[in-house]
């Protein structure tokens, strides 16, 4: 897929058919997320891949969606929910106190989103959990943290994008017809020149 | 541009050619920066664009590069030295208390540097600079702070990839035909499904 397809294309999705994603499509979101730079060449992240349905049930209770958007629009377990999630997640120690980390999983998330928009997958990416209830369900020793949960499924929505100018609101909304507007402001709206 | 070769291409670029860049071009990494996720759709994240020689220069000054790379490697003004900046601010309020505002800096940058592989340039995403040295260069006020620089050129070197497994240094090297190798884990090394 042509490169600005997919940077224009990709928008968080929060409804989800209930068809599983095949483990070699997740597998190739890994496989991006690893070429995206780090900081020093580091390489902090690692990945939890989770699509066995008791543990992505289990994540999905913990997670918040779209608290943005009015009316709020919550996937439902078993009829909208995502059928897998791409845990990201890194050292105890670099998580609370290397902000370049944080940078890192950002660029390592959008190369996710976009293969993932080549796949035709969906994705939304949650920061809204709390860590110390969802690192347990994934396993993890104390010793490591979840920065970021990508939730992975084949979309059941379209959102729109619509181009805004400053002082606008940037929330997010349904319309009548339940498509979710996604606002962003203009390029000069956002750009000093020097 | 295909996107799984612009991910595959992307490499931080540390000696450019002499040749300036098109503002139409630098306009459209801006324009890509805008349709990256950010937490809420909040849209904190700011930039500004440097190519006229004396700023460039001035902020050149104060930025480290590869610091990672052994032998050093740092580009010469006037020689190999990128002939662009993209500046990315925020305010400081959310650069001292919001970690998601890294993360999304982070995505927004890697957009940038993937639609820069398309248009034919390098990039550095650099974070080795004292903030209160850059942030006057830009004429910035108190409230806001630079995140990070973006150099931005036509490249004038061409690294490779290398692919480690776990427990390999990440540190990239020259060989002695002076090109630089970026060891990267391989995708086993950084996943465990569940």
């Amino acid at each position: 897929m042509n490169l600005s397809i997919a940077i224009r294309n990709r928008r968080s999705i929060r409804r989800y058919k209930q068809k599983p994603v095949d483990d070699k499509l997740l597998l190739e979101l890994i496989d991006v997320a690893r070429l995206a730079p780090s900081g020093g060449n580091m390489q902090q992240l690692r990945y939890v891949v989770v699509r066995t349905p008791e543990v992505v049930q289990k994540l999905f209770a913990h997670t918040g969606w779209g608290g943005h958007v009015r009316p709020k629009r919550s996937p439902e377990w078993g009829k909208s929910a995502p059928l897998a999630f791409i845990a990201v997640i890194a050292s105890a120690d670099n998580v609370s106190t290397h902000k370049i980390v944080y940078a890192d999983a950002g660029a390592a998330i959008q190369n996710m989103l976009l293969k993932a928009v080549e796949l035709g997958l969906g994705t939304c990416w949650i920061g809204n959990f709390k860590e110390e209830n969802v690192s347990p369900i994934l396993g993890l020793t104390p010793e490591m943290k979840t920065m970021y949960l990508v939730a992975v499924g084949y979309p059941d929505e379209t959102p729109v994008q619509e181009d805004i100018d400053t002082g606008t609101p940037t929330k997010y909304f349904l319309d009548d017809k339940d498509v979710i507007h996604v606002p962003k402001f203009k390029v000069d709206a956002i750009t000093i020149w020097k």
